[in-house]
C-alpha cells in the first residue's frame, strides 16, 4: 500500500516514525498510508524555505507570476486527475471537486497579477526636494495549516499569494485526504519553481506546533473549526507570527415573504447539501419571516429532496458524498437526534439511508429539520453535514437579530426581490459575507474571504487583495538628496579635468 | 492645586480614589495631580462610547470627516496653549511642541479625506447577473494607549482616522503630561463631535487591563516600549480583539565615505538630541564606514555640539529640555556609565550638566560616545536619552549585518550621495521606515508608519493607508436579482389593471 | 453704477472698452455692468498664470491642499454674500443658493485630500535590480470656462483640483452674472494663494477664442451647452490642448408601476422645477410604464404642483425664481406652445404666471405636459426651463429605448422597488449618470461627474477622480544604478585614504 | 505568390479591388502581396464587430480574461514562427523579433487581470441611506492603427486591453508587414475568442479614413509618426470619437561626467542601433557635459561600433537588419549627408555598408556623428535609422534646457551616478519617459506608455493603468430604496395572508 511523504526542497522525503491510515469515506475502507512529519522532519522544510528565499524574494514579481500562468496550465491539464485524488479521500462528486479546483485555479489567476498587486504609493515632493514611497516587501518563510474538505482549494487561497509576494512557504495539508495537496504542489514544482521555495509537510499537532514555535516562520494561515482557529491565532501571535486563523460557521438564509420561491429552493438545496454541507459557507439556516413564508419553504424543500442522489464520488449523476469519517457520521447524527429530542420536527430524514455496495460507507441522507429554535445544541453548534434547519420567525428584525446574536458570522443571505429590504440587511446584519438572492456567498477570487466574529481571528481576510497586506510588510523610504553634487558642480569641475 | 479628571460622554468626570502627580521635569516640582481611573470609571467611558455608536456609525462618512475639519481650525487656534501644556509636563520646548502638533494636524488633515478613503471595491458582473462589492465597516468601540513623549502627536495617529472610520474611541493618555491630550479632547467636542463618540480616561495599568478585557472593546491601537507592547498585543488578541502595539526602536545611520558632511552633522544634531532623545526615532546610532569617515563625523559632532543649548521649555533659544521624570534621568546616566566602563570613549559628556535657575530639573546634556561596540548594553537597549553612539565598521555590508540583527527595525538611514548604495541599502533592509539622507524617515501622514522585528506587533502599521484597514472589517455582497420581476411583468400585467 | 473687471495677478484690473449688462432677473433691471476682456488682457491673465507657475509647481502638495483647508473656511464663513450675489443676478433662491455653494464646499473639501489622490504607482524590482514608478505631474496653465447657472459650484468643480495638482488657472465664468465667481476667486486670494496662481477674466467669444489658441494654455475645462461644448472640444484640441467639454441633457425618469408614486412626485417637484430647472442634471422628462402609473403620476403631479411657489430670491418661501433672461423666458414658453401645438395635452400651465411685485422679471411658472411624444420639438431639444414632460410607454424596455435613442446622456433615473429592475436599468441604459430612486444623480464630490453621448466631449469625468487624471501629466520613470560604485568599493578604497 | 486578405467575423476575406507589394528588405525582393481593403470591406468589418458587441460586452470579464491566458500559451508556443514572420517583412534579428513578442506577451498578461483592473469605487452612505459608485462600462467599437516597426508589439498594446474590457475591435496594421500581426489575430481565435469580437483589416488611407468616419467606431488608438497622429487625433476627435494618438519622437541621453563609461557605452549601442533605430523609444542623441565626457564617450563608442554585425534576419549573430524600403534607406542616409554638410563629424560612418549576398537589402550601417549642433536638420527631425549624434555641452542646465526646448517628448534618459542628479532631471523634464541610466525606458506592461509635448495626442497614455481609463466609459449609479417596503411590513401583512 502506497505511503505518502514530504516534499521538502524539491524531493519527495520519506520518514517511518510514524503513520496514519486515510480512508476512501464511499467505501470505508484504507485507501493509503500518511507519513506523520516529526519536528525534525518539519525544521529540514523550514530549513529549505528559509534557504530559498533569499533569491526567490530577490526575483522580480513578474518572473515570479509567469511560473502560476504555468501553474494554471497544468492544474487544467490534470483537472481530472485532481478530481479522482479529491474523490477517492474525501469522497466529493466529480463535479463537486471540479468546482473546489476551478475555485482554486481563480486564486492562481489571481496570483498572476502580482505585478500590479504589489505596487507601492509613491508621493514626490512631500516635503522641499523630498520623495517618499512604500514597498510591500515579502515576509520570509511562511506557513499555511489546511483542512479535509477543501484539499486543493484552500490551500490554493494561500500558497499562490504568498508566494508571488516573494515569500517562500511550507504547507501542513489535512492528514486526512492530503494526496491531491501533493499532487497539485508537485505541478508547482513542474511549472519551474525553484526547489524549497514550496514545501508540503504531512502531519499532525506534533508538525503544527513545530511551524507555529519555530523562529523562521513569519507568519501562518489556517483554515479549521474555531477552536484549533482560536489556539493556532493565540500560539502563533504569542509567538511574534503574523496570523491570520478562519474558524467555524453557522450560516443563515432569511427567506422573506416577497422571494421567488422556486428560485429560493433551488439554490438552497445546493448550498445546503452539496459536499455534504461540509463547507464553512455551507447554509445551514433558513430563516423564514411569517408562517406562510416557512410553509411554502417547507413544502417546496421536501419535493425538492425527494430526488436528491447520495452515493459514491465515481458516480457522477449523484449530488453529494459520504461525510469524511465514520467518528463524524456519528457526530452528524447525533446532531439530528438531539433536535428531534428538543422538539424540532425532522421533515425529511435522512439517518437511514442505504448506498446500495457502499454499505460501509461514511454516509448521511440529506435532512431537513423544521422548528428549529436557538436555545437547540443543533442550532448553536456547527454540524458540518447535510442538515438544513428551518427557524420561524415574524419579521425581519427578529430574523436579523437571531443572525447578529450568533457567535458565528461567516456567511450569510437573504431572499427578496426588494432592494430596501436588501439594502438594509446588508448593512447592519454582522456577518463578514452577505448574500443577496446567492446563498453560498463566497466572494470571488479577486475579492477576500473573511468571516466576522468567531469565524475569523485576525484582521486581514484571505486571499484577493487582503492576501497582498497579509503576506507583505509594509517599508516606507523617505528620500533626500544632498545638492551642490555632479549637478552643479560640472561646469567648475571640467576645466582641471582636461 | 488642579486634578484632572476624565472626559466621558462629552463631561469631565472626577474621581477621588486614586491620584498621581505629574511633574512640570525642568523644575522637578509637581505640576498638577492626576485621577487614576478605577475599573468602574474606565467601563462607564467603555459604556459611554459603546452606546454613541450606532448613531454614529450610521453618520455619512463625509459628515464625519467635517467635524474633523473643524478640529483641525481649533487646534491651530489653539497652538500656543497646547505648546505650553506639552511644555509644562513634558518639558519640550515651544519649537519643538509645535513641530509634534503639527505632525498631529497633518494626520487630522488626512482624516478629513475619509470618504475617499472608506471607498469599497465594486465588480459589475462577477459571474451571469452577479455583482459583487466590497466595504469597510467600523469595528464599534476601539481604545488607544498613549506614551508620555508625544501626548499630541501619538493620540492624533489614532483618533481621527479610527473615528471617521465610523468607530467610537476611548483614549488612555500616559499619566506623566495628560494635560494637553485632554485639552486638544475638548477641542475635539467643542467641533461638533457627539458626546461619547471620543472619551478619555486618564490612570494606570487598572486602566489599561479594564481596556484589554472588556469585551465591548473590539481593538487597540499602543505605541509605548516594547515589553509593554509585547504585554498589550498577547492580552488583546487573546481577548478577541484587533491590536497594534508600536514598541522600542535602535534607529542606526550609516554614514559612508561619500557623505556631505556638514549635511550629515547637521542632521544628526537634531535626530539624536532634538526632544532629549525621547522619540522612538531618535538616532542613536551612528555607524561610520570606515575610520576617515568616522574621525571627521566624531569632528564635526564634537564642534556642532558645543552650541547645543540644554534649558527649559519656556526659552525658544534651547535646543532640548530635560527628560521625563528623575528615574529615567539616572536610567540615561547609567547606560552612558556602562559604555564607558565597558571600553567605549565618551567624546562630548553630558553627564554633569547644570542649568542655571533649573537646578532640580531632569535634564541630560547632549552625549556623544565612540569606539561603541554591538555587545555593549548601552547598545543593545533604547536609551530614550540625549545620547549618540558611533559604531566603527570597514564596509557598508558590515554597517547593514549590524542593524539586520539588532532586534529592533523601526528606522534607520543612510548618507550617501550615491545613488546604488541608496538603493541597496533601502531594498535589504530589515527596518520598517527607510531615510536615503533623512535621518528620521517619519512617514509623511498620508503614508503609514511601522517597524519591523520588535518594533511593532501586529500586521497593520499606524495611520495613513494602513489605519484604515485596521479600524474597519471587510464586509464582502454578492447580488444577483432573481428575473421575471415587475420588468419584465409589466406588459403583461398592465391591461388587467385597468 | 459698480463696473465689474478682471482678477489678475492678484489685483483687480479694470478695462474701458467694451462693456455688457447684467440684470436681476426677478425685477428685469439692469444689476451692474461686467468689461468684456480684450485679447490683451486675457493674455496679460495668462501671462501671470504661466509667471506664477514654476513656483506653484514646486510647492508640496500639502501646501497648496492647505491653502484650500482655508477657502473652504472662508466660503463658510462668507456663505451669505455669497447665495445673495448668486440671487441677485441668477435669480436662485437663497436656499437653492446655498444648496449650490454647499456642492462646491465639497469640492474644495476634495482637493484637501490631494497628497492622497496624487500618490503614483511605485514597482520595485521590474527587472533586476530597476525599479520604476509613475509620477502625475501638473500641465502648467488651465484654463476653465463656466455657465451662468451654477456661476459658484461649477468653478468649484474645476479650479480646486487644478490648483492643487499644481497648475495655474484663468477662469471665464459666464457674464451674465460673474460676481459671486469674482467674489470666491478674492477669498481664495485671501486664503493665501499666491499672487498670478489663480485669475478670472471676464468676457465673452474673445476672452475664449484667445484662451482657446493661446500656446501657454495646457488644458481647457468647459460646461455649457452641446453647441459650444462641440466647439471648444474641436477648437482647444486642434491647438494641441487636453480639453474636456460638458455640453446639454435630456434627463429622463422611467417610473415603474411599483414605485412609491408619493416619494416620486415628491422627487420629481424638486428635480424638475428646482432652480426653474436650469440644470443640465433637471429632470425634465417623466416615462411612466403603463397608463395607470402615467395617471396616478400625473394626478399627483397636479396636486402637488398647486403649491409651488414662484417669486424672487429675497423671498426664500419661494420654490423657484426667474430664468436667466428675457430671449431665454420666451425661447421657455415657445417650447410650450410648440409641444401643445403637436398635440401633447398642458396640465398645469405655467406661461402666463404674474409675480406680484416683479411684473417686469423673467418668470416661467411650473408646467407639466402629458402626452408627449419622441417627435415633438419640446421633446427632442433641452428646455433649461421648469417644465416637466410625461411620456407614457407600455414596457420598462420600451421606457430604455427611447433613453438610448436620444442624443443626450447625462443623468437618468428610475422609481421602483424592484432590485432586478434598477439593476437592468443601470447595467444597459447608455447614459452616465444614474439615480435608482435618486431623480438628481450628481455624483458626490468623490466621485466624478460626465454624461455620455453628446453630453461630454472627452476621455476624462470633470471633478473627483477624473479630475486627477485630467488636470497631471503622467511621467514614468525607470531606475537602474550601475553597481561597483561606493558600496563595495569601500573596503579597498579605504586604506589608501589614510 | 501568396496575398494576405483580412480577417472578418472570424473567417479570412479576400477581396480583388486593390493590392500592393509586401517587401523582404534584407533582399529588396517581394516577398508577398498584400490586399488593400475598399471602404465596404471595412464597413463590414466594424458591422462584424458591431454585431458581436453586445454579447461579449455582457460576458463577465473574467471569462474574457481566460482568452487572454490561453492566447498567452498560443503566442509562447508559436514564438518561432511569429519571430520569422516579424523577420520576413520587417527585417528584425530574430533575437530582436523575440524581444518583441516578448514585450507584446507582457501586455497580455497584464490583460489577464481585467477583474482586478476593473473594478469600480463603492461608497456606503453617501448621505442618509443613499448608497453610490462606479462602474467602468466598455465603449463598444473600438479601432488601432499600428505602424510596420513593431508589427506585434504594438498592436498587442492595444487589442488584448480593449478585449478584456468588453470592446470588440477593428485592427488596421501596417501594410509593409502585415503577416505577423494576421498571424497573431488568428491565433487569438484559436484561442477561443468569438467570431467577430477581433477583426484585422489591410489597407491604406482609404481604410483609415473609414474607421475614423464611422459612427460605430467609438475610439481610435493609434501609433505613427508625429503629422499623421495629429491629422487622426483631429479627425476622430471632430467625428465624436476618444483618440490616443501617439507619434514621433527624439530622444536624448544626458552623460554626466561620473558616469560609468563602460556601461554607458553599452547602453547606447543597444540603445541607438537595435532594430536600426526604427523605434520610437530609439536613443539618438547623446549630450555630452563637458569635452572630457564627449571625448571619451566617443572613443568609447567607436571602439564598440567596430563590431557591430549588421545583416538578414536569418543569421541571428547580427545586431541589426535593413530598414524598411529603399526610400526609407535613401532619407536616412540624406539626414546623415546633412549633417555632414552643415558642420558635423561623421566619426563612423554607416552610409557605405555592403551586405554580402544581400546586395539589393534596405542596409544602413551604425552611423556615429559628433559636434551636432540644435539647428541642424538632423538634430530637427526623427531619423528612424542607425545613426547615433552627440552634441556637446557644459552643464546638465544646458543639456537638459536642450531636451525641454525639442518638440517632442517621448522618452529621455541621463547616465550618472549621482542621486541628486538624477532626481532633479526625472523631476524637470519635460519628458513622458524617463531613464535613470536606463537608454530605453519603456515602461513595463503593468505602468502605462507615453510621451508629452508633440509625441502623444490625447489625456491618457497607452497600455497599462491608463488602457483601462481609455478603453471604458465612466458610470456612476446614485441609489437609495424607498422604505416601508417589505422589510417592515411583513408582520402586518402575514395575517391577511393564511
Amino acid at each position: 500500500m502506497e505511503t505518502l511523504g514530504h516534499l521538502i526542497n524539491g524531493h519527495m522525503v520519506h520518514e517511518g516514525q510514524r503513520q496514519q491510515s486515510i480512508y476512501n469515506p464511499a467505501t470505508g475502507a484504507v485507501a493509503r498510508q500518511v507519513s506523520l512529519a516529526s519536528v525534525a522532519t518539519v525544521e529540514s522544510a523550514i530549513a529549505a524555505a528559509h534557504q530559498a528565499y533569499p533569491a526567490w524574494r530577490n526575483t522580480p514579481a513578474i518572473k515570479r507570476a509567469r511560473i502560476m500562468f504555468r501553474f494554471k496550465e497544468l492544474l487544467e491539464q490534470n483537472a481530472t486527475r485532481i478530481a479522482e485524488l479529491i474523490g477517492e479521500e474525501h469522497g466529493k462528486i466529480s463535479h463537486d471537486a471540479m468546482g473546489e479546483l476551478q475555485r482554486g485555479i481563480e486564486n492562481v489567476e489571481y496570483a498572476c497579477g502580482a505585478p500590479e498587486l504589489l505596487k507601492g504609493e509613491h508621493s514626490r515632493h512631500v516635503g522641499p526636494n523630498i520623495d517618499s514611497w512604500s514597498e510591500f516587501q515579502p515576509l520570509g518563510v511562511v506557513a499555511g495549516i489546511t483542512p479535509f474538505n477543501f484539499p486543493v482549494m484552500v490551500p490554493l487561497w494561500m500558497f499562490p499569494m504568498a508566494l508571488v509576494c516573494g515569500n517562500t512557504f511550507v504547507l501542513k495539508p489535512s492528514e486526512r485526504d492530503p494526496s491531491s495537496t501533493l499532487f497539485i504542489a508537485q505541478l508547482l514544482q513542474e511549472a519551474g519553481l525553484p526547489d524549497g521555495v514550496m514545501n508540503v509537510v504531512n502531519g499532525d499537532k506534533e508538525a503544527v506546533d513545530t511551524l507555529l514555535h519555530d523562529k523562521r516562520v513569519q507568519a501562518v494561515s489556517f483554515v479549521g473549526s474555531t477552536p484549533i482557529a482560536e489556539y493556532i491565532y493565540a500560539t502563533a501571535t504569542a509567538n511574534g507570527k503574523r496570523c491570520q486563523a478562519l474558524g467555524g460557521a453557522k450560516n443563515h438564509a432569511i427567506v422573506m415573504p416577497d422571494a421567488d420561491m422556486d428560485n429560493t429552493v433551488n439554490q438552497l438545496i445546493g448550498a445546503a447539501f452539496g459536499s455534504s454541507g461540509e463547507r464553512c459557507m455551507a447554509l445551514s439556516v433558513a430563516v423564514a419571516v411569517g408562517d406562510a413564508t416557512a410553509d411554502r419553504l417547507i413544502a417546496g424543500m421536501q419535493a425538492a429532496m425527494s430526488s436528491l442522489k447520495v452515493g459514491a464520488y465515481t458516480d457522477s449523476h449523484n449530488d453529494f458524498g459520504p461525510v469524511i469519517t465514520r467518528e463524524h457520521q456519528q457526530k452528524v447524527l447525533g446532531f439530528i437526534d438531539s433536535a428531534e429530542q428538543q422538539g424540532a420536527h425532522v421533515v425529511v430524514d435522512g439517518r437511514h439511508i442505504e448506498v446500495c455496495g457502499h454499505e460501509q460507507g461514511f454516509f448521511v441522507g440529506g435532512t431537513l429539520i423544521d422548528h428549529v429554535s436557538p436555545e437547540m445544541h443543533s442550532y448553536k453548534n456547527e454540524i458540518f453535514g447535510p442538515v438544513l434547519q428551518v427557524v420561524r420567525v415574524k419579521t425581519m428584525q427578529e430574523a436579523m437579530d437571531l443572525i447578529n446574536a450568533h457567535e458565528y458570522g461567516n456567511g450569510t443571505c437573504i431572499f427578496t426581490r426588494d432592494g430596501e429590504a436588501a439594502r438594509y440587511f446588508s448593512d447592519h446584519i454582522l456577518v463578514g459575507m452577505v448574500g443577496i438572492n446567492v446563498p453560498l456567498p463566497v466572494p470571488v477570487a479577486y475579492h477576500s474571504f473573511g468571516g466576522w466574529k468567531r469565524s475569523l481571528f485576525g484582521d486581514l481576510s484571505a486571499y484577493g487583495p487582503d492576501a497582498v497586506r497579509f503576506y507583505t510588510r509594509r517599508k516606507t523610504i523617505t528620500q533626500r538628496w544632498p545638492s551642490a553634487g555632479v549637478r552643479e558642480g560640472v561646469e567648475f569641475s571640467m576645466p582641471t579635468m582636461k
